[in-house]
């Protein structure tokens, strides 16, 4: 017999096959990533093929007419009844019988790629843990009497080679009616991450697996539903953490569970219901089943992380920030309340990093990856509390910082939330002082004249984080504050918006009659004793590193992707770097959460990464005090920060000696 | 240095030791049995010695005063705190100086011997699953992060050398109080059948562990309490099963669920509800915490299998038959409804045989060990399904045969439950044809003088399984019946007891005014088929077996306990053997369960046994028709029985001819 050249592309791989070889066949024996369900028997259709025809110089093939065979029976009841789209073959039942290069299109690879949105964003590329596999199994024989599971682990090891998989009680309460509806044909949900089985149907599964990638945060809890094959996202949702009637903040929540004996399991039992709820209306948003979501991801920080394992957060509440398990974990999805999912489906759930820093800043570094780079990045996830990695392929280092609320609005006189409404952006005018403002809902400046129609329905509100940092910064680039955050009175400041309110001057953004929204001193201590922790935690990790410039800043959480990268260098939020090399990465957690999903050598990766980082406790280390009281001027007492000085100059203004309300506070 | 002869007993391990080295460095290095659970910390003193003194010329060593050194300071206090017996010695402190025979007391063996009661009961060797690991652990350290968890899987690495343990999530929570309560000295316990930890304790662990051995049968559930270190039965009792309520026997349970939707949840509810209430009343009865019960071995039919496990039965009632599951299983505990055991406490359950031969058949051949004797032994575990197992260490074959409820006394006239005042035990006069007989209760015979009065309080209430065996087989032997089964008329016999009841005569067994017990033909009828039914199973499996003639017959299962071997020979139930070496194991299904339970290698060899056992379908096998109606005949048509008419004479009586009953029934 013959022998013919056989040229796979996309990935070039080549080889010499018998005339005849199905060219699924030659597609396993060279390793060519070449999907399939069925296992080769013509009624899965994954392992589509587009064989190429004429001459391909580059490749020293020419492709004759013939080069694979005719449509067989198979093939041909396929096209006739689902329709083979022009030029496809099923891999399975196409044989070689010639020269010929076969195109394998993205939808027939396992390992297709997801690219990601975000700017900096590398691609996702497929390898679920969850895979289905469509197997025919004995029937029962009493001569030779066997459970109808272990014929079909039989069958799984026979026909897919896959051995020693494990099943939940709760799947095998379907497998024998699964088995009689299917005529003794099933397809196999198997998570290959945990050689277990999570699903079961009868016959050939044709939709689509689900599964949802869960950041859960102490505010918000946000989900998407993807389908495990394309990875393509079904639904995106979010909902308010329903903990947060325990507590706004992490150790508000941990005092709760402190202060109410049996405290902690009613705020497990909340949040686990609103997970299960969130699954419920996501697969209702995207017109799918919920059951068929056989796996999650959770990525979440410390405190989350135990109380929906029903772990009591009391250790993480004090020194020594004791948690009760720092590995990643597999679950059963019922374990941490999701019952409205398969009933075997599993969660896997992100290391955490330290008793701070947790699951939700893995899948940040996960996301990030600058282990996998050379420029020394940071990589700040600002909420109430800071987490903070820096390094490359070299080294990674890890602290949190214990920012506060004020970045998120709280403990600012006039803050809120981000909603519609809210004070996200602004501008002082240097010379005039006067301000000018955009509110969340409208993308018009407060000086445009159709301002005011456009906001009517929201109203002005308030001031969100990013409206604040920016109102400071703003403020401290225009003269009216000074480097040491003190706001100057109307003489020194030149306008009749800085006033005396008690003994320290506020600066009014804005007024409507009664209502007024100031930026105070207390607005701007709160700021400042935010950005000084923020700051002190990134030079920290600075110091272990022996590093003194940065070669890149990454805002991540969806805080970061509204923080304008310039004020928050003239506030001195984060160290100098190059402006156009800081750059928000958005939702990282949550995108790393959906990494995980996706690809399961991600949880190997960042499992083995996360025990590599290096954790330095801000609590304990002397220089953290150091660099938090230097970082308390604005932008900076000492720092030079260089690449902002050649971007800008700042007023050399300082009211200390004139003002009577700093000179009490001493 | 020098080094000295150390010779352990019982043993006879010996070794040469170096001068200083502690007793248990020296056993554990010779591969001694001696336990310990602190790891040499000379806190639990578990490793108790005994040197012997003196000359021991058939070891060739003579032992000098000082062979072992002087009591240190911890072995002195733990002499003053808790007491050491004279002579006794703790292994991990005292060390060899000389020339040393030092003696292993049982309590201080893991692998020690636990006698077995029943005649030929092989011993159960401890090898429990579960062990006491004390440890102690690392204290959690902010600069270098880790979980509790983590380190606590450390300590167990290094102090034990166990690796890669699993822990449940409800006993993730119980971690961290734990190991503050005990500063960070905990005992462990391991599953080691699994790789588990199933318990945390703080501090040294001093109460032993206990395991629960059920055996769940259709009617009655049984269980032991043992301790898990030594073996021993802390509590037995049983309870009946609460699914009587839904169908006396399997087919109705399983009836029950096919006739009505959701039954069989409402089946496994209740089964599962009774073994948690029996878990925890036989740890009241035995003063013990039900929550320090951390591992129990379940054994059960096929049908109780699965209604356990929450699996519809409903293919166990129709051919083929077919099981969900048959390997063994390894859950949680609380999966199966035992919530009132140790949080992360485990069950096993042994593996089913076949569709109709269940993990209480597996025990049966675990306690009997036919697979480790050469005699060609037959097990016959009688209930309302036979199962039956034959064969030697060459080969084993099982079967299960449908004798029906007749052995129980259901289609009886006068059956009853084994219950007090219940007809147990049969004798007829061959001459006067006048019968006496025992009830449950009482050890008289009815023709006592006393007899009237030691049943006062039960009565005389019907027959049991074992009595109606027995008066069927006295009738047969004082040729009131003969071998066709027929009861011949007064006139025939000669005796008014035999009385025409319709169109059939009857045996007067008991009357008292209005009340009468008797024997009717419809009762005869009934044994016959059931005996015959038994007696076909047997012989298929000695056909598929290639033997004629038995080394041995041991009759399994409570009711096993109470059939008189002569009896149920005349009968023709089993097949000839010598009559002494037809013997009664007990409740063989319950010590197979409490052998699993002790002993976890006894689980890996019923699991290899299981995949050995040649299951034959009685259902299936044309042969077992042809054995049936031979086996109709009392004892049997063609069979000889050499061994029981060694023993006796059976009339020759034929009432064939002159009965109008039976010439209607032709």
């Amino acid at each position: 017999m013959t022998d013919h050249h056989v040229i796979f592309m996309p990935s070039g791989k080549r080889g010499r096959f018998l005339t005849g070889t199905p060219v699924l066949t030659a597609a396993r024996q060279l390793g060519v990533d070449l999907d399939s369900v069925c296992g080769g028997r013509g009624i899965c259709s994954k392992c589509q093929v587009q064989p190429g025809e004429g001459s391909f110089s580059k490749l020293g093939v020419t492709v004759q007419p013939g080069a694979l065979s005719d449509f067989n029976s198979v093939e041909r009841r396929y096209d006739e009844k689902r329709g083979l789209k022009p030029g496809r073959r099923l891999g399975c039942q196409a044989t070689i019988q010639g020269d010929v290069v076969i195109d394998v299109p993205a939808e027939s690879q396992v390992h297709r790629q997801v690219v990601r949105k975000a700017a900096n964003g590398i691609p996702i590329v497929m390898d679920p843990a969850t895979r289905l596999h469509f197997v025919t199994v004995e029937e029962p024989d009493m001569d030779a009497p066997s459970g109808d599971l272990e014929r079909l682990r039989d069958a799984l090891r026979a026909q897919w080679n896959l051995d020693d998989l494990s099943v939940a009680l709760p799947l095998l309460r379907q497998l024998q009616p699964v088995l009689r509806a299917g005529k003794w044909q099933v397809t196999v949900a198997v998570n290959h991450d945990e050689n277990r089985i999570t699903a079961l149907y009868p016959g050939l599964r044709e939709a689509p697996l689900l599964g949802l990638a869960i950041d859960l945060g102490s505010t918000t809890i946000a989900a998407h539903l993807c389908d495990l094959t394309t990875g393509k996202v079904r639904a995106s949702g979010g909902v308010m953490n329903p903990q947060i009637r325990f507590g706004e903040d992490l150790m508000s929540r941990v005092s709760y569970s402190m202060m109410n004996p049996g405290g902690d399991v009613e705020m497990t039992n909340v949040v686990r219901d609103a997970l299960d709820q969130l699954a419920v209306e996501l697969a209702a948003e995207a017109g799918v089943d919920a059951g068929d979501i056989v796996e999650s991801v959770i990525v979440c920080n410390p405190v989350m992380h135990h109380l929906l394992l029903g772990v009591d957060p009391v250790e993480l509440g004090q020194s020594p920030f004791a948690l009760a398990t720092s590995d990643a974990l597999r679950l059963s999805a019922s374990e941490v309340g999701l019952t409205s999912v398969a009933v075997a489906a599993r969660v896997y759930i992100l290391p955490c990093i330290a008793g701070h820093v947790g699951a939700d800043a893995a899948a940040v570094a996960l996301a990030e990856a600058p282990d996998q780079d050379d420029p020394m990045t940071l990589i700040v996830d600002v909420g109430t509390n800071a987490e903070i990695i820096l390094g490359n392929r070299e080294r990674l280092l890890a602290c949190s910082s214990p920012t506060g609320p004020a970045f998120e609005g709280a403990q600012i006189s006039a803050g809120q939330r981000a909603a519609p409404g809210a004070i996200e952006r602004v501008e002082i005018d240097p010379v005039t002082k006067e301000p000018r403002f955009r509110v969340i809902g409208s993308d018009l400046w407060s000086d445009d004249p159709s301002f005011a129609e456009a906001t009517k329905d929201s109203g002005i509100t308030g001031i969100c984080g990013s409206g604040i940092i920016e109102a400071v910064a703003e403020m401290r680039m225009a003269g009216i504050v000074d480097s040491k955050g003190l706001i100057g009175s109307p003489v020194q400041v030149g306008t009749s918006r800085c006033e005396l309110v008690g003994r320290t001057h506020s600066y009014l953004l804005w007024e409507d009659g009664e209502r007024r929204i100031h930026v105070t001193q207390g607005d701007i201590r709160a700021i400042q004793l935010a950005k000084s922790a923020l700051y002190a935690g990134a030079r920290l990790l600075m110091d272990e590193a022996g590093v003194d410039t940065l070669d890149k800043i990454t805002l991540a959480g969806a805080f970061g992707a509204h923080i304008s990268p310039k004020h928050a260098m003239v506030l001195g939020m984060i160290p100098d770097a190059e402006l156009s090399h800081i750059t928000s990465a958005g939702n990282a957690a949550g995108h790393g959460a959906r990494m995980a999903l996706c690809n399961k050598g991600a949880r190997a990766h960042i499992e083995a990464l996360v025990r590599k980082i290096e954790k330095i406790e801000t609590a304990v280390a002397p220089r953290f005090q150091e660099h938090f009281v230097a970082a308390n001027a604005i932008p900076h007492a000492t720092a030079p920060f260089p690449h902002l000085f050649a971007e800008l100059t700042l007023p050399d203004v300082s009211w200390n000696i004139a003002s009577e309300g700093r000179r009490r506070r001493r």
